[in-house]
């Protein structure tokens, strides 16, 4: 049920492995902390086993990839497949350059996802070989709306039949979808593109909720999308600036709860 | 007009590729999109082509610079003047280390920079060859004041020249200036050093402002430098520390408008 | 005197060269400077020698470490050592890698280190070897209590003797020893545990304190630990969220007096 997902995240304070950029990586352990669950940061070759080994999960951020880390992220993914963890990749800026690309697309071939994450250019540009993505924001061309919303689920919901895996695509609308079910998410506020990382977070979020409620993944993964769209809710304040939001959006996962989940919740299943 | 390069800046959204330090980044992600800018932060080599491609500037900062970044950076530079894209240096710690200086050194030597910015101990470490640097800050020995404004002025126009670029000397007194013109800044407080990463942040607005306002360089830097400061001059509370203090910072910027630029800008043109 | 230490590093700005994480390296800067002291960023081999020897002090966080830095940090300890600087260790997650394990290890038979400080699970798994490092936060075995703070504080005393250092073991009651005292301070509170980098903070400040006062480094590395958990006191408000108490606390470090932290300091010397 809709609010329990963060029930037992804190209650089962899942270590996660975060691979992930240099830019938005401190906003990543501190909302992790936020929400029960522990961070943990890593990604030298040499303790990939070590780390997986110790966490319950693994998430794999591209951003500020670079060959070193490449190598240590794929590593990683094996070595988390091996032992049966959740794994999850955020393919930040995937259709920006070819090694993202590349990259990203090896890694969907050689590691079995529990979630895959990204805003809807980067789903597209992964699965559909669209190439909208300018930068690491998704392009407005993409946008999934109230006229285009079903179509779009259906998409999704086949992408995530065709890879055996959750795809969580963000948007104003977000999709969160199986093979069988989609989740179509319209909490969250348009502001929250003005604070660099949210979709970093997101990511983190996702792997700690799914970690905590492996029976229940999918809802798991939805209940982690609308409470961050919920925290950007209740964290906006038309007085304040982008780096105050980003702020108040952790210290409104810090503070959140079930009851206000479910309160603010705003969602169709198909 | 001074006030009206924001503007330009909020209509265009230009992108900006940073290759820069970890320890200020996320501010810096931050401050460009408070500023109605789009930040991307890449620095593998092998996709320096696509994303100083889909950039419309490039800002190079060599704080925290290693032997993988500097020919990332190097890269890229050249990729960008070859597109003729705005290119802006940040030399982070000239003059601190052999390393840096001598990496500045082959910057300005082999990439055609659209603008330099450094703190004036920086900007003399490199042009100069003195070597007051003492860590990432300026040293008090190179202050610009009220006595001696004119004559640095002159050798920073001097330097401009010689370069054939924009030069941009942070400190009580800012200098920004070309060949021809000098606008001498003093907007902004002495408890902005007690922050990091306002430096950084600073040659990152200046990328965005000159891409918005290219047929009006001079003038664009002058205000991005000018909002930097009146930002500061807004956000200093003495009840608060100093994050507090850098968190509102950004939020004066989100919040900035022409009409507060044109209301608090301090300045002169020699 | 205790609150003396504070006043000598607001006079003396000791310039504080950090090898550290990614994840925190924004707050320990801005801590530094919080304190009185300057931070300067920096791992690049090939300028190591350069900026150990601008600087007074080397702080080594082994947070996110990697070959490349791993190097570097060994070099610059050395080289440190050489120039009889201050030089600290902060082993962030040895015991959770076997990496991170040899690394420290390494570090404490090659470098003389003038302080450890680590959580108290890290510092019995460097020392004693045991092993219950679960990630990069102390584990609740390892726990040092009203009953057992006397016979740990003997142990700590012990480890420091055959070290010849100053440790720093941090929790709910930290101590801090060398081979014939041990201050046993209890400031602070648990909810700092839902921050991240509190402990790549405090190895920061440790060094600016003992940086500028070498004749008093046991004290000042005590005074440091009280000022953080005062910090943390100050700053805790049951209505914020983690990241709004992260940002208070340094702010608290900003605001911080010698007569706050001796009306605060909580702590018994054995």
């Amino acid at each position: 049920m809709i609010g329990e997902n963060l029930v037992n995240v804190r209650h089962t304070h899942p270590l996660i492995h975060n691979i992930t950029n240099y830019v938005t990586v401190n906003d990543v352990a501190n909302v992790l902390l936020a929400t029960g669950a522990s961070p943990i940061m890593a990604d030298d070759m040499e303790e990939m086993d070590d780390i997986v080994s110790i966490c319950q999960a693994l998430v794999i951020n591209t951003g500020t990839l670079n060959q070193r880390t490449i190598a240590s992220m794929l590593y990683a993914g094996k070595k988390s497949n091996e032992l049966q963890h959740v794994t999850v990749l955020d393919p930040v800026g995937v259709g920006a350059s070819r090694l993202r690309s590349r990259t990203a697309e090896a890694f969907v071939q050689e590691v079995r996802f529990d979630a895959i994450k990204g805003n809807i250019s980067e789903i597209k540009s992964l699965f559909l070989g669209t190439n909208s993505t300018s930068g690491v924001d998704a392009n407005s061309v993409d946008s999934v709306t109230e006229e285009n919303k079903i179509e779009m689920a259906t998409i999704i919901k086949k992408i995530a039949q065709e890879m055996q895996t959750i795809i969580i695509a963000t948007g104003a609308i977000d999709i969160v979808a199986d093979a069988n079910k989609a989740y179509l998410i319209t909490n969250g506020r348009p502001e929250m593109s003005y604070v660099t990382g949210t979709g970093c977070q997101l990511g983190a979020l996702v792997t700690a909720f799914i970690t905590a409620n492996q029976d229940n993944a999918l809802e798991a993964a939805a209940e982690a999308v609308m409470m961050m769209g919920i925290a950007g809710e209740l964290a906006w304040s038309s007085q304040a600036g982008n780096i105050t939001y980003r702020n108040h959006m952790i210290d409104e996962i810090f503070k959140m709860t079930p009851e206000t989940i479910t309160q603010y919740a705003n969602y169709e299943v198909i």
